[in-house]
């Protein structure tokens, strides 16, 4: 055992530098940026929308049944609460909106959350999943990997990976986009083009940046935007809903 | 040497982990935000302020040679482009400033540059050193571990380590801060007191953040700020030369 006592160190060492990497990645997924305080007070619930917070963010209106359902996946290193006033908003339209926290904030490792969602809601007859930045990459992954599973995707600064090509999928597809964003920039909107159906629907966002669709503050590496988060997550708003009443019966 | 043959890929393991490590620090390092425009074009001689790029950003006031000279140690991450537009104002009103870039944009490499550089300015009488974030706090030990080497510091969102109590130093300081920075919040500017001398000039910008004390866009992790950038800039630079002023006779 004398050899292994003498190399023992050099296992130990390796094991430590592999702890370190995975802590230094749990660390850094982990120490995103904070919801702001609009996000917080939208995970509320009153009068129009009624909103629960297990096992996922659950926004129902009030009103009525919702027949159609969003499944939204965060940014990446994004908390799941940022987007509480988009979903809230869409939900006072009569849809039923599902945010789906993910692993270390990353929806890199829990493409499928979706079906876990879908199970839970079997009244909802049609469902689009969506997503900012990453988490919209990543449904994206789950249409692909999932045909027939979902009528609709809206993706929102964010494009399908290259081997998620949708272009032949019977799907409804919104491609959201600011004109000011430094993450998704435009020339990467318009490279994803020939992985989405030819009938996408494209809402470029004039003056809208990358942090602006969700409510977590700036972001390293975007551009400042030159129109007010509010007038940003309008446009957002109204063109997701565009999507979701088309496949509202 | 059978046993080294055995072992030897835990070896390259461990070297390979030690260089991943290395590398992703330098990439990350390395892939901080791009200047502004603005930043870029400040770069530009003109009639008012005569800039060099090399070995250092110099920006040398046309009308007359400047007594009191300014070296800036940008932000952890932030090109030294960033901060053109402020030195250049500065410069206008007949102080020398230099911007030092840093090693992989970190000043914690390289606290001592201000000492390269006031020695190839020898007919300038009175230094002050200073700078943004990291820079500043690296200004901060500069001075620390050279006492009487400089005549003030100025720290932009910034402030000492503990290591280095400045508080019995013959320093003229001033302390420039946002109200709305994320970053270096008021609590941690305010821990700060006790290591800075007692006639420090604080200055508390109103709205100001963290990432507009630059010229490189927004910042993850720092809060919106309610004043624009140039505003911010303006109080700034007004701070900032209070203190030049105050040495310059």
């Amino acid at each position: 055992m004398s050899r292994f006592r003498k190399w023992r160190w050099l296992l130990l060492l390796v094991l430590l530098l592999l702890v370190l990497a995975v802590a230094g990645f749990v660390v850094w997924a982990g120490t995103g940026p904070e919801p702001m305080p609009e996000a917080l007070a939208a995970l509320q619930s009153d009068d129009a929308v009624q909103v629960e917070t297990e096992p996922w963010l659950i926004f129902r209106p009030a009103s009525d049944e919702p027949v159609t359902g969003l499944i939204l996946y965060p940014g990446g290193r994004v908390d799941p609460r940022a987007y509480a006033p988009t979903a809230r908003a869409i939900a006072e339209e009569g849809f039923l909106v599902v945010i789906a926290p993910m692993p270390l904030n990353m929806a890199f490792f829990a493409p499928d959350r979706a079906a876990e969602v879908m199970a839970a809601f079997p009244e909802t007859e049609h469902w689009v999943v969506g997503g900012h930045s990453l988490g919209g990459a990543m449904t994206a992954r789950f249409a692909h990997q999932n045909p027939g599973a979902v009528a609709g995707l809206a993706l929102w600064a964010s494009y399908p990976a290259s081997s998620d090509d949708l272009s032949g999928n019977d799907l409804a597809v919104a491609s959201i986009y600011g004109t000011r964003d430094g993450l998704a920039t435009g020339d990467e909107i318009a490279a994803s083009r020939p992985l989405l159906p030819p009938d996408t629907q494209w809402t470029a966002i004039e003056g809208g940046n990358h942090a602006q669709f969700g409510w977590y503050g700036p972001q390293s590496g975007d551009n400042e935007a030159t129109i007010s988060r509010e007038e940003q997550q309008a446009q957002i708003v109204d063109a997701t809903l565009r999507l979701l009443l088309q496949l509202d019966e």
